[in-house]
């Protein structure tokens, strides 16, 4: 049966997916980059910002696992832009097209949870974007359906992965537990009291000093 | 030099290291003795509650540095007692001594911060309950003034433990993630901001499913 899986999570020690203050130039806010310092060392995250080296070791072989099976993606609008309320570049030369140039790291249908839905944004690389206005539920019905056969990954950030949680869609999720403390932005585990009821959690811990935690769904 | 240490304090995934409605039955309220059944599984945790049993595996390793090179302790009211405002039973027969009987697991001076000063209790094995109204540095200087050449160590609960932090008061910290959401009650972290600026920390992993983090002032 197809699952509903996360990938390569990274929260902080006290529990934050993302900083504050999320801009063009800062898409994880006062965060920086150091809750994904761990996956761009790795080949798979060199490969994304277009270098060809990167390490072999654990970390990319959890990093490495985001791809094999999936057939779909759901992301909040917060990963796709920092922008809020109605599009207001649509047909510009600015139109935004996502953080990720013209080829992004995701080669399937892509559907971005937003009030403000768009038309589809087609892009090289397998990669196209829907924009819908919907619930989890519906989000997940719709990725699913573009997926068939597939896994549907759920890419964050942490609010929309709440809510996911919250509702019980997810099968198997990786985190990456980044050892600093992040004191503001949004947290992943907020409302969520009695998970481990659901999910069997373990935690690997990487040389680099990130802890890999997987959570498989009972 | 003398160092102030942490150890054995455990928090929940969600970084609380309590839960909510403490009461005399329930000295962590809502968390029962989740947070803590890492700890009686071992040998130093069953001597605490008169087993001669216990594992003796890394779980006990880390259990069992809470006591060496130690001489004294500081605590929070909360750890005390579940009792708030002024001390309503001194001098009768049901006046509240601890949670621990006559012979508490601490076996030094032990400084218990509160707004409502009251008689020292001599207890058996060497505790001496000290009740002061101070601010963390007062409090580690009378607590080091006890001491000697020997350690302090800080006990917790949450909150007095993130005042110690926030000082910058610790030098050396032992935790215990538990793979539990606990969802509300007090958390560690909150306002320490940057604290691995302060700290190397590093994740250990346990067979028993608690990771043991150690942060180390540098």
């Amino acid at each position: 049966m197809a699952l509903v899986r996360v990938h390569n999570f990274s929260i902080s020690l006290d529990g934050f997916g993302t900083g504050e203050d999320l801009t063009f130039e800062a898409p994880f806010g006062h965060a920086g980059h150091r809750l994904h310092e761990w996956m761009i060392a790795t080949r798979f995250g060199a490969a994304i910002v277009g270098r060809t080296d990167g390490t072999r070791g654990v970390d990319n072989l959890f990093a490495e696992r985001h791809s094999p099976g999936i057939g779909a993606e759901i992301m909040g609008r917060g990963k796709f832009g920092p922008q809020t309320g109605p599009w207001t570049d649509l047909g510009t030369a600015e139109e935004w097209r996502g953080w990720w140039g013209e080829n992004p790291p995701f080669h399937t249908p892509v559907f971005v949870l937003t009030h403000h839905p768009r038309p589809p944004l087609e892009m090289e690389g397998g990669t196209t974007f829907h924009f819908v206005d919907a619930t989890p539920a519906e989000a997940l019905k719709l990725a699913q359906e573009a997926a068939g056969d597939l896994d549907v990954r759920i890419g964050g950030g942490a609010s929309m992965l709440r809510d996911f949680l919250a509702a019980d869609l997810v099968d198997w999720m990786h985190l990456v537990q980044v050892p600093i403390l992040l004191g503001r932005g949004q947290r992943l585990w907020d409302g969520l009291e009695g998970l481990e009821d659901r999910f069997d959690i373990e935690a690997t811990p990487s040389p680099s000093g990130v802890t890999h935690l997987v959570l498989t769904r009972r």
